[in-house]
């Protein structure tokens, strides 16, 4: 089992040391896939919680996804729900900022989105795998409409300053030249016999035929320039109708430059499990469904609402709480049971009677750095120029993604990029700058890939996670040996108090993680409740 | 250069070698891919045609996509233009199948399609690549507004009625099982030196850490059961929240087994440039630029309207037709020009004086047969029980595809699927059945894949080109041989007569052809017009 815990909680300096090295997106996919982004959702449907203790009442601190989720279902098995949220909208880190809207981070900086009406920034999760049925079927439930996310667009362009001379290739023809020349040497090789240890003859003339296919290879089974390798990489003269209509291919970059580029390393992403097809977003901003579950709980919800203590004893559980925007005024509210969706990185600065063992695991997860940057350009030049309709540029500039909008595709007028997805290194100095100096530098880093950026730009804004006053943080980030150490002791109940949310999952970062780590854990409380209420 | 000719027109006996071989979808698209489906378009912006001599008519033939746009631009540039159709709507092949349509076939076989509100099937054109700039220009023009096509979905399947006992796999799997084993082959051969007369050292160490990531190999680079393959193919327990949140990987199909399956071969669609991401269809139907095309055309075009000869001479060109439902009421059009998009199929039955050299052209390309059933079911059964949002799986039984719509995701009620996208030998025999049997053989056939079919179905159409009165096939099957000899005759203006479509262009079967194709033959044909005039 240690490999496979490994990828869910890999070595921290393993983690930096790969973040040090190159630092760019692709090796940040990389990681993350390393870390357990990568895994379908345990959801077998909502839970069915029958016979709930009359009178009981459930303390849940935090309107994130995995509150509200605790919340709903509660609930509705006839629990007596109070939520605590610091904030004062519902939804957590499932957030969408749009025009209008301020957002104060720890320091003071303070932002008024100036965004049109209709455009968003995601700062925090952004897609939706068809995977993630716990999250889907609550989209469903809430009336939450979906629409395709584009997460692989064959025509972005992957970049690295260092190589081409800087000029961005289109992912397309890096994608098949990769593809081209494995396929080429593991035939050739077939063919000279030094597979003949491996493979047994009649699986080598199927190889053959596979790779030949495969590889878009020619009859001499080479990966080289003509018609078959630029149905692959685009051509240079494309086809066309009537007379001169004939195409000229394109020429692949050889094998050498390719490898040496490293370009390759962002061709993983678009295979990793949740990055497959399909993907989705709500309409109008992955915010969406945390307004709905605001909605839903309507009442439920105690906005403002700062924690500043956690005390429980054989009975129930009491929380201190202030109104956020006065500090010093305290107030308390008592429940029988208590889910603590708190992200680890404020909660280990509350006070709060657990076991040793709990308090450990609260401690012991350090979270991710990340910012991410919204840019609102006067026209969509990336359709109308470069037509790229969707999807992601992977560079190793710091600013290491360019998302497109996978929304209003075609149309003409305004639109908001995703101008830079930071992790790790850049996250930490892009967050130490004030929020207009991280979005001039995403204009001019991004300047280097679309030189239209000058001209188009409107304005933008940029949230850095660790400024983030209700997470300071992205998303924990567990590492190999806490994982062993601690996850087991973070998701057990602790006499009357029980945590919840991404980090208390095997999705890291996933909305998918509160989801399922919710459900699970008020099948748990739920049992106890009904066990104590017997006894 | 015969290399490349090649790719556009294949020999047709070896086309028909490899549709009798194995006649599975893969085999198609591998073909299709050949004969050239798979390139940009050259189209470069609409037209200029500046200096339209003064009331100089240009008669078309066919309301489809290559007439309207030919249509469309010359009537801007100040043409008289008239449009003869043969169907009483606009659109051609371009066409979307809706509830309360009537199609009667060649042979008298008539259907009502029964679909209830909404739901449509398109029998010919059903996808827009993102690089086919010219039809995608008209979608602006017109206001058609677009959706994604989900074309690569990693959750449907591939089929054999061979493999794996005939159960379907999914496409994750069986493509990150045949990546896998080829990266861990070429891993392996790299370490035990067998490619050092290739690749120098240097670049082995780069080629063995790109096929690390790039292949999800293990760290003793091989591709085994695991968290990194299972991040690829998904797991047999998926990773959740709270306790016994931990997962389960999953173990890869073995080398031998995933060669003889041949499930292999529906692995390159996903790369070829026309099934790159992204795609688009219009909302409510392909065929609602034909209906965009129509209103812009209003007044110009003359439906049920049936050719019956073209005649010219040297001040213009007269076209007899007949009303298409009361044959033998002959009726005379004239113009300075005639561009006659009718099929060939059609054509070569049509009298008409052109050169010896275009009357054998258009008799020199056979019309490739195809067949599209769609099926209304009572649910998304595909979405509900099974993940399957959008894409396409691929089987090797007569129906070949069956497509998940790319619209309404995630709502609940009912879905049409198309049941049925057949090629070659097998659209041949569906062609001969009634409508009614090709949809009970599709149902009988997709029920091996998809067991709901039975409980959920309820109504259904099937389209066989081949029967279709209007084309008479699917598109024009230019082979290698006739390309090389009778393409540019085909694409020259004969006197005052002009051919345009799909059928004269290298990009068969796409609507971008026939735009381009249209493209290019007004500009000739205005500069004939204008030469003419100044003489």
């Amino acid at each position: 089992m240690q490999d496979d815990n490994c990828t869910f909680s890999m070595k921290r300096r393993d983690l930096l040391r790969m973040i040090g090295m190159s630092g760019g997106a692709a090796v940040m996919y990389q990681a993350m896939s390393s870390l357990g982004f990568a895994a379908e959702s345990t959801f077998k449907g909502q839970p069915k919680l029958q016979g709930a203790p009359k009178n009981t009442s459930v303390l849940i601190l935090g309107a994130g996804i995995a509150g509200m989720v605790a919340a709903y279902e509660l609930r509705q098995a006839g629990y007596k729900v109070q939520v605590l949220e610091y904030n004062h909208r519902p939804g957590g880190r499932n957030w969408s900022l749009r025009g209008g809207d301020r957002f104060t981070e720890l320091g003071g900086f303070s932002q008024h989105c100036q965004f049109d009406e209709g455009f968003y920034l995601n700062p925090g999760p952004w897609r939706l795998p068809y995977h993630h049925h716990g999250i889907l079927s609550y989209c469903k439930k809430l009336g939450v409409p979906l629409e395709p996310f584009v997460q692989v667009n064959h025509n972005a362009y992957v970049h690295s300053a260092n190589a081409f001379g800087g000029k961005p290739q289109r992912y397309r023809a890096i994608n098949a030249d990769y593809r081209g020349h494995v396929a080429e040497l593991l035939a050739k090789s077939t063919q000279q016999g030094k597979l003949d240890d491996a493979v047994n003859k009649q699986d080598q003339e199927m190889l053959l035929e596979s790779l030949r296919d495969w590889g878009a290879l020619d009859k001499n089974l080479a990966y080289s320039s003509g018609i078959a390798s630029s149905n692959r990489r685009g051509f240079d003269k494309d086809p066309g109708g009537g007379l001169s209509a004939r195409p000229i291919p394109s020429k692949p970059v050889a094998l050498d430059e390719l490898l040496g580029s490293r370009l390759w390393s962002n061709l993983s992403a678009s295979e990793i499990y949740e990055f497959q097809t399909s993907l989705f977003q709500p309409v109008g901003g992955m915010g969406r469904i945390g307004e709905a579950f605001g909605r839903a709980l309507d009442g439920v919800i105690r906005y403002g609402a700062k924690v500043t203590a956690i005390q429980q004893d054989e009975h129930g559980v009491t929380v201190s709480y202030e109104d956020a925007d006065k500090p010093g005024s305290t107030q308390k509210v008592h429940g029988d049971w208590c889910i603590c969706t708190i992200p680890l990185s404020v909660l280990s600065q509350i006070p709060m009677n657990v076991s040793a063992a709990m308090t450990e695991a609260i401690s012991a997860v350090p979270y991710a750095a990340s910012v991410k940057v919204g840019l609102q350009f006067k026209r969509r030049f990336w359709e109308e120029d470069e037509h790229i309709y969707g999807g992601i540029t992977y560079t190793d500039l710091p600013i290491a993604t360019i998302g497109y909008p996978s929304t209003g595709f075609h149309s003409s007028g305004k639109g908001v990029l995703l101008g830079a997805y930071i992790w790790g290194l850049h996250a930490f100095e892009f967050t130490a700058m004030t929020p207009e100096q991280r979005v001039q530098k995403a204009l001019e880093y991004g300047s280097q890939i679309h030189p239209q950026y000058a001209r188009e730009f409107e304005t933008g804004v940029a949230v850095g996670w660790h400024r983030s006053p209700f997470t300071m943080g992205c998303f924990g980030l567990w590492s190999e040996e806490a994982r062993a150490k601690h996850y087991d002791n973070l998701c057990q109940i602790d006499g009357r108090i029980a945590l919840a949310g991404e980090h208390a999952s095997y999705l890291p970062a996933w909305q998918e993680g509160a989801v399922t780590s919710a459900l699970d854990v008020i099948e748990r409380i739920h049992q106890r409740a009904v066990a104590e209420a017997r006894a």
